[in-house]
């Protein structure tokens, strides 16, 4: 941490400082420049609080330096993070799809969807049951009763099941019945559903706020990890910012960003960043040229009839033409789409080894 | 809702959109222009998903046109809702002052900050004994432990309690000890726990989220009062844009346009709307030069020692000082400084019954 | 400047930045931390690429120190600048208020609108005959034609007149006909203009993009300061957000900020800061309130007809209200409407002296 | 437009608005809805203003339903502009790669990366004389004194030049030496400067404004195709938001966006999209996977001593890379490099006409 002093401070301001430091276990360091004096605070920073040399007299600014997060940070662990959900392996070489209807909504929908992108070689199905909607006159959701169509889906395709949880005491039924426990972007800062779904030990999908910045995301991985659950994967999904032309605005930089400074796997919702089914495939394949490590589409049978999303869903037929030309681009940047569960991935797996030896 | 066609759309595609506008009980008024069609969709829309018809063949785009929340207008409730918490009442001519510190840290904090506010003239005293922090090694508040100190505090200066509620399970303890549950801006969109206040009864001040619009703020408002709760306050408090010389950006102008959408109190948080104690008595003056009911706003006997958000934190002179200047601005205004907690308040009163007849 | 190191830097990489440093003829003070080493570059940093240590081997990130601008700061100049132009001074106690139509569109629109603000006391007239317009296909203004009836409106009124310069090739003329020349937002870092305007020695009053910090907003104040012109006023006119309830946001933190970084006079303006007439007389009320030195106002005496931001203009009557309710504001915050240009200004002046000295 | 009005709208206030519509010489379409009566003014709306609606009594809000722009629109001009700039072509299936130094700084510096940026397979060199800089203080281009030299980087390589157009009065001695003038970010509503380039018919290459939306970047190419140039290249190069870890955030989203929206080129800039040159080859990547048609990249044979962006400049030899990985991508989605100047470009045209047939 750096204590930057206004070019009037005084001597004995810059001792009271110096103290302080001293206080919280850190040396000090002075710098005394033309202008003014520049304190740097040397030792692990995590614990001090910032705010607290900010009051003290004689001080202009105060500017952290150490990262504040360290179990998701790639200086911590240089290896890429490569993690088994069900039959799904993600963070490897191979690109994992997870697909399927924004909210599920009767049986007949939810299986044709399943059936569907399961053909067209997703690797997992989403599909959520409650849902976060802007108006409370909305539809909710099926609630528990939708948990047993997901899991009659995943028994007839054999895909994982990706859900989204809303609060806490949801976390016991959705582990039963789920593989993924998708955290959305406006609970990405529900403290107390981080720390449970951390404590949970459940292989984690973590969605970026539209108002959270990447150090935010990272901070809210932090949390997971830290009460001991390590299969987390971060989602880029858009943020929000003046353009309306699309629904959010999707930080393609996120990704190399995200890869930098991190070795949780990192994947792109090419759906929610855009909003419109027409930007998605475009999209899905900037993610994928970016280094995303999968992707996460909504896709719909009938999206002139959906309850949700619908205008950024894809249908089938749409979809199965996005899983081509990721393929494509997949393999253009050195990499492939991963086995589907169920088939042979020995191969893959002695890849990885040696990649993260 | 307008849907408004591509230049190119056929008469059967246009034949199609008034098919299902019909089939949902609103009735279809066509427009044809020299460009293109559009259709308007007549009746109760709040039921009816745009997205929808964003997928018809045809469709250039769609545009709501009825706002999406009603117990939360002004058009449905014209005058001012004027509510009691305790003894503090809100929403009325007087200018109502919450004051305290970002988190309860020890009893003598507490104590202190609680008897500064009360002799400074505030109308409630805040605190938080559970913190949303964006690290998870941060000080997390002292929990429950914190509620007996916040009751002590009450019994000492007769000043209401406002204290904020992360997560539903908190709620019936924190009934029991608090007189306004605190909703924080990043849990602004928690549908689960705007359900739950919802059905709590008890009054709710709803902080809005750092990346809401007006209108979303006004939706999570309309998921409190749909479950049967009708105190609630809402709080601008800053949103998050580019600009760093603050910590976030105060919406000064979201103060006159929620007092012309809603018939709810409006107060203004300058602590965080601008993250600089330095800042916060300008921004003060100015929310109720704009309009606002009232202020929340932190105080701290030693912001340098605070465990959160101390930069933004008044010292108890400094609070006697804001509130001397904002008894000003409120005159200047037409308006006064709320009679405190158990001052005879009969003529406020009439004046309401004024007002609102 | 700080140049903070990689936590694998090596010793070569640290002495290679050290000797960087020194070539600069600055001096390098090094700070070795537990994680990691930073090095201060101490002397005056102006002139030095952050850019160029970026690129260095081992370095992780290289944050400024200075602030980048002096002749604009007050920690360069402590006193605020008051400076008169023609009839009007600004900067001082007495707060001044600029109003009139956006565009010039016709002579009797013209004086119709001057002669009713001047009544309701206004110091100076606003009238732009250069428009920058977002379409080609809208009102571009009456081009020189314009500037007659400007020279008319100050003669029957003596108000100075404002107006807005698009491009350097316009600067002559305009300072033949006007008072003081207005920088339009999207034009706040058109620095070809900036540069000529500054060499104009014609008062300046500069617009803050609606894209632009605070600190680029000082930056470009130092451009006009850096060529020789000191007479800048500095004027907040609303932000882009994601907030789509306005037409842009009014950044009211950065009327304190912009008080406390700079001498130069700062003013609001609540026209564009709202985008709509119902909310301007709030915000206007609240800029007072925060700080500001005056208030510049669009008044039509027919919005309905306006030729330009006609939503966001004020009839005449209501900007007579608007003068009544800034007076009583001006006087709770401890400053006055200034006198008005003609109006003998003695105990005024003497106040200044007082207050500077 | 639609004509929203309040509920409470009486039928003369309906009325009114209907003889207003009319007397612009549109008609008035009347939907009178359960809530409120909708009138939509149908017709050619470009040239009637919004804002006059919106003062009049019992209007609610005003919605434009036509695109602004025409000249610019996809939906006037359905097939793809492909043009010439000397020997580059663009717009069509070929990639094209501009790349230079963000500044001319000395001659050994052009030559040098003008012969590493040809070799690699560029199209075209950048690199600028008159520097938009934030600071007065920071070096401001070579200005005249840099056209000879990059004269002579073309003759020795024959690439066409790019570089930016600060003012009109540069727009006759740019037009002798260079072959498509860039209007940068800053200058993107500098509005004069628009009409001059419109009327140079000189190619130009149009930055979008760092919070410019996509409708105002098309906006600003009809102000230039609207004075008679046709020859005009949009550039996504970045917004601003609130998110810090990069320099700007890539929008991505506006790729897709602007080739369904416009027939003119659309070029990605990775290098101020993103601030750093580690992550300029992914975005890169990303961009033509998208769909642009292009890339201006900054390029500088020694970063950490370049005068202006240094810290987002590739080095020759990662720029080398990046060639080779845009080369990958483009042919995974169905696109070329295009050929270089100078080659024989034969069955690159016979393709271009078979695709615009």
């Amino acid at each position: 941490m750096m204590i930057i002093m206004r070019n009037d401070a005084t001597t004995e301001e810059i001792k009271a400082i110096v103290a302080r430091v001293e206080d919280y276990g850190l040396s000090a360091h002075i710098s005394t420049g033309v202008e003014r004096t520049i304190i740097g605070a040397i030792g692990d920073g995590r614990l001090v609080y910032k705010d607290q040399f900010m009051h003290m007299p004689g001080v202009d600014r105060v500017l952290p330096i150490s990262r504040p997060y360290k179990l998701a940070s790639r200086e911590f662990k240089p290896t890429n993070s490569v993690f088994r959900m069900d039959g799904m392996k993600i963070g490897g070489n191979g690109v994992v799809i997870i697909a399927g209807p924004c909210s599920v909504e009767n049986r007949e929908q939810l299986l044709e969807t399943a059936m569907a992108v399961c053909e067209a070689g997703a690797h997992a199905l989403r599909g959520g049951v409650f849902k976060p909607r802007t108006s409370p006159y909305s539809f909710q959701g099926l609630g528990e009763a939708g948990l047993e169509l997901l899991a009659e889906a995943r028994e007839k395709t054999g895909l994982p099941i990706v859900t989204e949880v809303m609060s806490v005491r949801q976390i016991p039924i959705l582990k039963q019945y789920v593989d993924v426990l998708q955290v959305g972007a406006r609970n990405m800062q529900n403290f107390s559903l981080l720390h449970a779904v951390g404590e949970s030990n459940h292989p984690v999908l973590l969605k970026r706020g539209m108002m959270a910045t990447v150090e935010e995301l990272l901070m809210a991985a932090e949390y997971i990890l830290s009460h001991g659950n390590q299969r987390v994967i971060v989602c880029e999904r858009g943020i929000r910012t003046f353009e309306t032309a699309t629904r959010n605005t999707t930080d393609i930089n996120a990704i190399p960003v995200l890869k930098s400074l991190t070795h949780l796997p990192v994947i792109l919702d090419p759906s929610h960043g855009t909003g419109h089914w027409e930007y998605v495939t475009a999209v899905a394949r900037a993610g994928i040229a970016a280094g995303a490590d999968g992707l996460i589409v909504e896709v719909h049978p009938r999206p002139g009839e959906a309850l949700s999303d619908g205008s950024q869903s894809l249908r089938p037929e749409r979809f199965v033409d996005l899983m081509k030309q990721i393929r494509s681009v997949a393999q253009a940047v050195g990499r492939s789409i991963a086995p589907v569960p169920g088939s042979d991935t020995k191969d893959e797996e002695v890849l990885q080894v040696r990649m993260e030896g």
